[in-house]
């Protein structure tokens, strides 16, 4: 019996853009949104992205072959710890946490076991700097990719269960994602440099400007793309953030760390031929990614 | 008599795309075009950016009314010199160049005097990380800040000059552009701080991307659009980046430091209450610059 009831706990930006993408993509069976600002439910119901808000979420849960977790680090490890002792073998909790060692560690011991709920980890690499269901979008994941952290414990999980993963496994690939599987402890890693690198890098640098000039007009009015693009993520949340800095905070030490390091070069050498390579390396990098997308 | 004859030295991205610009609002006169890589501006013809290509530049320069200089400040400096003893008064020599003080100190021996050239020092705050006549757009300043840093000596030059002067402001505004009239001196702090740092970090960012990932496949497969957008200017070419860095050193030297500093102390604050002051000094930032552009 193909996935009919899903609850979606976090009916935020990503949430509510699952909800879109999975109608968008035909799915026609009932989705049950909670969320613990009550405003989110109802928007993300409004434009369509659930079917029914729950009243009490654990009544959703139990009710539900498929829980989605979306929200911060700390939220996904608290509902985990809530929902293990309500859910039985044969459902399925996936989640959309942003760093997955912690997570995966607290899923080990009340998942995947023969009385237990199934746990599937993992981690669109989509958003927007802008929160909230009202942002959400459909296409939201379309051409992002979509990782799973699954470890021997949850690739154990109840036969029922796991037909539960595959089928959400495709769901994602019908939101337009490509799917990769990779370690927990490699993912954290991987995201302290692409993703968790550049975020808090905008929010530095967003951050100083705004010390900077407390008179803003003029230097508005003067910068352009590369200002606009370069503070983008200077609007995200702190939420979000806080969590994914408290839970994977050496890679991201050591990302920013590096990163410093390499500004100074760059700032000792601004007059020598050292800046000459710096360039080179910088394009060799642009250049494996391929042509610029829109 | 309204300008018709126009030469424009570097026909590249900058210099194809002024030309571009130009007639698609209306221009009907000549522009004559020279670029040190004669390619460029047989593709800059080949585009409608340019109605010739110059065989000789200092004749062409001697039978324009205007002479536009796009290039990296080195080259905008040298032709300033070269062109001075064979122009005279009631032609406008105008520039693109990123860094103003350099630039308006070297023409002002040699122009806006009785005999001799106007110079009107400009800067569109347009571009992009790809160069080139065959990146040229007609759009391209469209929305854009132009910046003038006229002096007390350029206010002053021959008022035949000065007519043509007003008469290529009036361009840039067709263009889409707003007219901005701003201090060499501060022109060159503020571009220290909205420009120039970051280019200098996207290049950082993405040289110590490129060493930290030798094989790139899974990072590039992971990564979405926040490396995309913080790695995009680390394609910029060194040509124009280089002399930047020669003649805006200090400035660009106070603002990489400042952002070194920025990012120790986010690094020893991931997880402390002053992580929420960064954060909330971001958003405050980004709100400033209100709605995100598409």
């Amino acid at each position: 019996m193909p996935i009919d009831r899903i609850a979606i706990f976090g009916t935020g930006l990503i949430g509510a853009s699952v909800g879109l993408a999975l109608r968008s993509r035909g799915y026609a069976g009932n989705i049950v949104g909670w969320d613990p600002n009550h405003d989110e439910t109802v928007i993300a119901e409004a434009a369509g992205a659930i079917t029914e808000i729950a009243p009490d979420p654990l009544k959703a849960a139990r009710e539900s072959q498929l829980v989605l977790l979306s929200g911060p680090v700390f939220t996904i490890l608290e509902w985990l710890d809530r929902l293990a002792p309500v859910l039985q073998s044969g459902q399925l909790v996936t989640d959309v946490g942003s760093v997955k060692g912690v997570i995966c560690q607290r899923a080990q011991t009340r998942y995947d076991l023969v009385h237990t709920a199934g746990f599937l980890p993992g981690h669109p690499m989509a958003g927007k700097e802008v929160g909230g269901a009202v942002n959400a979008d459909a296409n939201l994941f379309d051409g992002a990719a979509w990782l799973f952290t699954e470890t021997a414990a949850t690739w154990s999980m109840h036969p029922a269960s796991r037909k539960l993963a595959e089928e959400w496994r495709e769901w994602t690939k019908k939101f337009g994602c490509r799917v990769i599987d990779i370690d927990p402890a490699r993912h954290d890693v991987l995201c302290a440099w692409v993703s968790h690198l550049p975020q808090y890098l905008s929010t530095a640098l967003s951050a100083l400007l705004e010390d900077q000039f407390p008179e803003k007009d003029e230097m508005l009015a003067v910068g352009g793309r590369a200002l606009r693009e370069m503070t983008r993520l200077g609007g995200s949340p702190l939420s979000m953030w806080r969590d994914v800095a408290h839970t994977n905070t050496a890679a991201i030490s050591d990302a920013l760390f590096a990163l410093e390091q390499r500004l100074a070069h760059l700032r000792e050498n601004l007059k020598t031929p050292e800046l000459r390579d710096e360039f080179e390396r910088a394009n060799r990098f642009r250049a494996s990614m391929g042509p610029p997308k829109k």
